[in-house]
């Protein structure tokens, strides 16, 4: 499926404005992808489709990741804002025959990260935090980390979101702080004493 | 060893204020203990002892760290705010022949917390947080919420650590994440219903 073709299909399953934040996350993955080193076609695939499954009921979700082998069961235990990613990916593979398993792991695990993610899930990832439509506390910041290192941008957009469930009292998928942890590097003796002195 | 005996051992250990602020704890978790049922005693013994090896030199815990099979090696990855826990535990066994495991596992985990802490291990780690001493934004709410709701109280002070490190971009141990998200209740349906219509 060409380009078109793609955004077609998900602009029958999302809305509008949702459908508006996508064209922003398919701009800036492409041109995060294109500073960064990855398959441009890759990211904008992944980009177009990693909302693909937003607005579906959550009892169809259910059903989808319980009776899906490699869909993990603990997702239902967290915020349902999870599911969409990981049902999205089979969704798509199964209705709109994508196969790149690259694009299909950015759609999965564009929501909540993961441990040593790729450099296409950490774009997707990434741009779904800072398209232009997007405003909350601290995006632009975010957007200016972007420009400087991908690593650390995505591991204070991943701090966000574990701020956000600790505010609201809600608990947090643990695979989103291994995603965090494995993106931050440990700081050696030396910045620790320096970090000491200040 | 009694009370007087413990108190004289910790104090040889420790800084002034920490030693103050260790009583403040030990107040705190007597009073816990016994507003929520738990075993005075052993309150008063983990509480006096959390904080027993606090301000060993790095290179020591380090050793007993790497050296002492039951305590987990990831922790040389986090933070050395964590080390302290659980080398105390093994310290205070050793020299103070403190045998209690109850007890053991509240010093160890005071710091970190676990999944599914027992009555003891919450009190002395929300003890930590909120005895008189502390001075933090956001204290005052934990005190009250400690007279309302043991495990929501702690829940919000280990939600604490974790924006905490997360402003300070420092890995959050993983630990710290399942002790927090075992202590909040997954919300009702009519719950969650509530709050979209809030």
């Amino acid at each position: 499926m060409k380009r078109k073709q793609l955004l077609e299909a998900v602009r029958e399953q999302i809305t509008k404005h949702r459908y508006e934040h996508t064209l922003g996350v398919v701009d800036t993955a492409i041109r995060l992808a294109d500073k960064y080193g990855a398959d441009k076609e890759k990211a904008e695939t992944a980009a177009i489709l990693h909302d693909y499954c937003k607005f579906w009921p959550e009892d169809k979700m259910r059903e989808i990741i319980e009776n899906t082998p490699v869909i993990p069961k603990d997702l239902l235990e967290y915020d349902k804002e999870l599911w969409h990613a990981h049902v999205g990916a089979e969704v798509v593979r199964s209705e709109l025959g994508i196969e790149d398993e690259e694009v299909l792991d950015a759609i999965r695990y564009h929501t909540s990260g993961r441990e040593n993610m790729t450099l296409l899930e950490k774009i997707v990832c990434l741009a779904d935090y800072i398209e232009p439509g997007r405003q909350f506390p601290g995006v632009d910041e975010l957007r200016a980390a972007a420009e400087e290192d991908l690593d650390r941008a995505l591991a204070k957009g991943l701090g966000g979101t574990i701020t956000f469930l600790v505010n609201r009292e809600k608990r947090i998928y643990p695979l989103t702080v291994l995603a965090r942890n494995s993106l931050i590097k440990p700081k050696t003796k030396n910045a620790q004493e320096e970090e000491k002195r200040i």
